[in-house]
């Protein structure tokens, strides 16, 4: 899919690598279901061999924020997280994937021991550590295998190790999901990478997902976690795939400054271009989730204009690409509109339903399909070809202000079903 | 499915002819999107046979009292519908399928219509009409098959045509649902019965669905609406297909008071009993409803149980059948309690996560899968036993007091993509 290009951003190649002083890797440690399960002598699991465990490190210490899932059940790795981010400070991320270490009782020792030992492998203290994890809930997480590879994993970090990683943290992605940009502040030039991993589980609720994002722009950590948290809003959280709020949702960041501008310590027009740089990089790795989202075969996005504000109208653009009927509707290219006017009308938002237009739109052209909450004409033909494309765009709009929003979302196929109808096995 | 039994209320059959002095009848007019399709010249589209008009008529002028969509969008007849029961009084129902005359420009014109020509055939006012439409939004109604129907619909009613009302209604269902019981009220048998259509488009908000209930019971107009309130909280807003409230919803009830009971006129043993039977009727059309959601082929009923109330216990009973990736792993058989305990912690309510329990069941048993917020250990096979079943309970204890809730659901298949893929062609 096409990276949305923004002005005074330049796309580049690396992901978490792309910023100065950023190294990764990734590796096959076998923290797989066969581990637990030849412990307790079952049969017949699979054995993935993608790459299950992955870090990422920073020559010098960050600044660093992090937001986190609020769903109630949370994930061990966000509780010692939060925990190690209390100072604003951290150097290195580890992460793995198949197992989520989330419901077991002895969850928050095994996410300590994470940190332990990637801060022995790298010469770091351990409350310098980010921990996430991502995979099944409710299974003890096997940590021998992650004993057995840390040495190596510490030991391949490159500053080209961004693919490495961000094989690891996949779990039903069919795609690794990377962005970096560069921008200029003070005259130096700064990137800001990130890599993302979907892509069930996704709906909108402070963080969604794995996300982990590298900067070598100097940033104070107040003014790091107030940007991340309002860009999250703008980006993340304006994602559903199934509409679950997932228990390990993380987003997080770190700032090392070896871009060597002034630190940003206020909200001035450098701050402005940081979240504009953040805005850019999860603005593409929220639209590369939703494509990705399980058994996707088309983007979705909802952009509502007209509102009386801005919330309402994400309220009513999140609406709509939550609605299954309506993802089920788009999978099979069919224009049933009275299915988005159904969850326009069910947004729990103030507004009159009769000053609602719907226009869907592709590359393929535009067609207006609903005029003051009424049926138009229109050309069955033409609205089939317009959804055959792989990026659909529903463009609602109420007659009430200058509120707008965007929100993105994907379509329901027989391949969400096949994917979670037994994930387990 | 087995109807769930209630002392004192004693099932029969005959749907809404059960009681004393009601007829019915259903034909097939021919709404379908041929009528539509060959106006405007388009090829191709089928043309169901089924009945798709049907009626419902008192031999003596009815109480009656109705809930309807809380959707902004709601379709023409309920407007009509609502100005005709102002009074508290209604004789008939007409309701047509296949086309839910709704964001239409002349909605309320035809729904009028409809009233006039029951009226007329039936020597009644308008004003005592019921009326009611399901089925695809946004496409003009076409009343020449209606006007055309009606005759032979009214000519045709009888005491045993509840078999062609219910059958006139379906749309997606797969089979037909109507309840009927019989109890008590001073030495008099009253009776009360119903009929309901699924399946998509289903999720709890005021009333769900189109339902329609008749009884011989004598009770006054504001007694009625206030029992059925209560009671549609219990039932029909306990029930979840797919997460969208659809724009035609309505439930509603006409009393005739041929059983000759003292007319129900304040909340006293009488009213309890009368509310008993509304009960056991909507909860059975309630289950019935879910089982057969569109594509579903499992009934999941969520118990909550030792919330700090019954508020909470309903708000989470319904965030776990409301779980795409739950309603997935169902369908597959899968005792993926993980996902369940993620539905509990992201429902919008208070409790403590570390305090709640989780049980699977079925008739071949019950399975602990969870207790005090962490995984147990369990046989995974004695698990997909318990899941191999139609009917499967999830039964959530949270440790907080006495407050207890069941809502309804069913799993997500194949089916409901491929129905929701191509709904209108």
């Amino acid at each position: 899919m096409n990276i949305k290009a923004f002005k005074n951003m330049n796309f580049v190649d690396g992901g978490v690598c792309a910023a100065r002083g950023f190294k990764a890797n990734g590796v096959h440690c076998g923290i797989s279901r066969k581990a637990l399960v030849e412990k307790e002598g079952v049969e017949n699991a699979p054995v993935p061999k993608k790459n299950d465990l992955a870090m990422i490190v920073s020559d010098t210490p960050c600044t660093a924020a992090a937001m986190y899932t609020t769903n109630k059940v949370q994930g061990a790795p966000i509780a010692v997280t939060k925990e190690n981010l209390k100072n604003g400070m951290a150097q290195a991320v580890i992460v793995n994937s198949v197992n989520a270490n989330t419901c077991n009782a002895d969850g928050v020792e095994k996410a300590e021991k994470m940190c332990e030992l990637a801060a022995d492998a790298l010469g770091l203290d351990k409350s310098d550590i980010i921990v996430a994890s991502t995979g099944v809930i409710g299974q003890p997480l096997p940590i021998e295998p992650i004993i057995a590879g840390v040495p190596a994993l510490a030991e391949g970090l490159s500053y080209e190790g961004n693919t490495a990683a961000v094989n690891a943290i996949m779990t039903t992605d069919t795609c690794p999901k990377e962005v970096a940009v560069q921008f200029v502040i003070d005259g130096k030039t700064c990137t800001l990478g990130g890599m993302l991993k979907g892509s069930g589980m996704i709906h909108p609720n402070m963080a969604t997902t794995l996300t982990f994002l590298t900067t070598d722009c100097a940033i104070d950590a107040a003014l790091l976690h107030e940007a991340l948290r309002q860009v999250v809003n703008l980006t993340l959280n304006r994602v559903s795939v199934d509409g679950d709020t997932s228990t390990n949702d993380m987003v997080c960041v770190m700032a090392n400054g070896m871009a060597e501008n002034a630190v940003i310590s206020a909200e001035n027009d450098a701050y402005e271009m940081f979240k504009d740089a953040l805005y850019a990089v999860l603005m593409n790795l929220a639209r590369m989730m939703a494509r990705d989202g399980e058994g996707a075969t088309k983007l979705i996005e909802c952009v509502c204009t007209g509102a009386q504000d801005d919330k309402t109208a994400a309220i009513v653009a999140k609406s709509v690409i939550t609605s299954s009927l309506f993802k089920a509707a788009i999978f099979g290219e069919d224009a049933n509109w009275g299915r988005i006017l159904c969850a326009v009308g069910y947004a729990p938002a103030d507004f009159d339903i009769h000053k609602v237009d719907v226009t869907l739109a592709s590359a393929k052209g535009k067609i207006d399909v609903c005029k003051n909450g009424a049926g138009l004409d229109f050309s069955e033909e033409f609205a089939k070809e317009v959804l055959s494309e792989e990026e659909i765009g529903v463009l609602v709009t109420i007659g009430d202000g200058a509120g707008s929003a965007v929100a993105w979302g994907c379509d329901l196929t027989y391949d969400y079903v096949r994917i979670n109808g037994d994930y387990r096995s």
